[in-house]
């Protein structure tokens, strides 16, 4: 048994890309399309109610596209729209749980720092999810609200000044309490990975939601008996709800992968 | 003659505020509504048709709420909704128009920078208005997209190196032409006033175009007597088209006042 359908991700904008990514890596056969909705990113600072009508929006769209699975792959709707899981009917994912289930893997002194958008860390989902596998561990979160920003304005050398310095003023705290592993609770943080990296020093595991939840999006289909058995290059295609312009253009940064002419716009208030 | 209605201001989110705050020091007893699209914030990186379609709504928001005036207090949607001034039932301004008069008074050597988003920039639109109002001017261009966020995440500080660090790499190719003016061409900026002058040097006139835009606004309202003769200081009312919390919690810094509890959540789509 095996489904042909393409797999649909969704994110509010660019940063799930990291993610599309990792998922081409991971079964590069597979089929998928992308929804960035890119004419109201962003999602961390709207209200829970915005977030929800939005996600189920993004959801309804992948799914008159026909897809067999659909990731969100966007941590302010993963915290937020849990109810998804419950609604949808296809396999659903979010990135916290197996991003939660990657730390705890990871973590050797118990200790996991979350950083995130502030809607994800006031949601304190990625807490209550690593509690829900754990007794055992300490969470300590802190919210990064520049961090977006400064990727999608090229603000992303590990030896930039600007870059560092916001970087260690965020994490100093996390720093402090001495945590073992840090989960990049956003997708666009992947893009910071080295800078990040440096600043929280050897020693530190950095947990990528984007790579963690490809590997689980590759358990669910399999389990499901939803894998594409194809031999052909998996073949993908991407709709944005603001002109394309923009997100063809920062799309290689995030994906490694020029995607121009390759990206349609559609009216996302019409799902 | 005079007219007891209220004068609307609208913006994307909460930068207009700076403009309302200009226009509170210089009309003190008009009543004003203020409408903040926080729910579609920010603009700047939206497309020309989304623009447009967004600055009609609000101004509608405002027409019906009976406003005698309409000031955009935002430099995107002044750029590029220029043709709302041909549409409206009510005497209107965007930002510009005022903001280049002010900078061509303020010049003695004719070098006029701008900075603003990056949809302002790359309409051109300070440099199109002074080339029409004057043709010895120079005008030279720089968006700086990281400041909206700076000042949003209380990046502000005049003394923080990452804060003077960020604003260098922006305007030092201004500082290079030697401008000796330089507009402030977002609502947002003039929250950084001291820290971009502390980086442009003793010498340059900073154009604030809050500023500019309320005395224009003051000249405009008594040419066609409607300016509120009361002597009562004047009332002001707040809708946003997301939860207020955030908006009430900034607007500290922007309007510097306390409206806590006075900010009313609307559906803007519905205009």
């Amino acid at each position: 048994m095996q489904s042909k359908k393409p797999i649909g991700i969704f994110d509010s904008g660019l940063g799930g890309l990291t993610t599309a990514r990792e998922l081409m890596r991971v079964l590069p056969n597979e089929d998928i399309i992308y929804f960035g909705d890119t004419g109201r990113v962003p999602y961390g600072n709207k209200s829970v109610d915005t977030i929800i009508k939005y996600a189920n929006q993004d959801a309804n769209f992948l799914l008159k596209n026909n897809v067999k699975a659909i990731i969100a792959a966007c941590g302010t709707v993963s915290s937020i729209a849990r109810g998804l899981y419950d609604t949808l009917p296809v396999p659903y994912t979010g990135v916290l749980r197996p991003t939660a289930k990657s730390a705890l893997k990871a973590t050797k002194n118990g200790k996991i720092g979350v950083i995130g958008t502030t809607a994800t860390i006031n949601s304190h989902s990625y807490q209550k999810h690593i509690a829900e596998l754990s007794k055992d561990a300490w969470v300590f979160e802190q919210d990064c609200p520049l961090f977006v920003p400064l990727v999608e304005n090229g603000f992303t050398d590990p030896e930039d000044t600007v870059v560092s310095e916001v970087i260690r003023r965020y994490v100093e705290p996390l720093i402090q309490k001495g945590v073992d592993t840090l989960i990049l609770g956003c997708t666009h943080y992947p893009i910071l990975k080295n800078a990040i990296a440096k600043v929280m020093g050897e020693g530190v595991t950095l947990v990528d939601s984007g790579r963690a939840t490809a590997l689980y999006t590759a358990e669910l289909l399999k389990s499901k008996n939803l894998l594409n058995h194809s031999k052909e290059e998996g073949t993908y295609k991407f709709f944005v709800s603001d002109t394309p312009h923009n997100f063809e253009h920062l799309a290689g940064v995030f994906l490694q992968k020029d995607i121009e002419g390759m990206v349609t716009q559609i009216d996302i208030e019409a799902y």
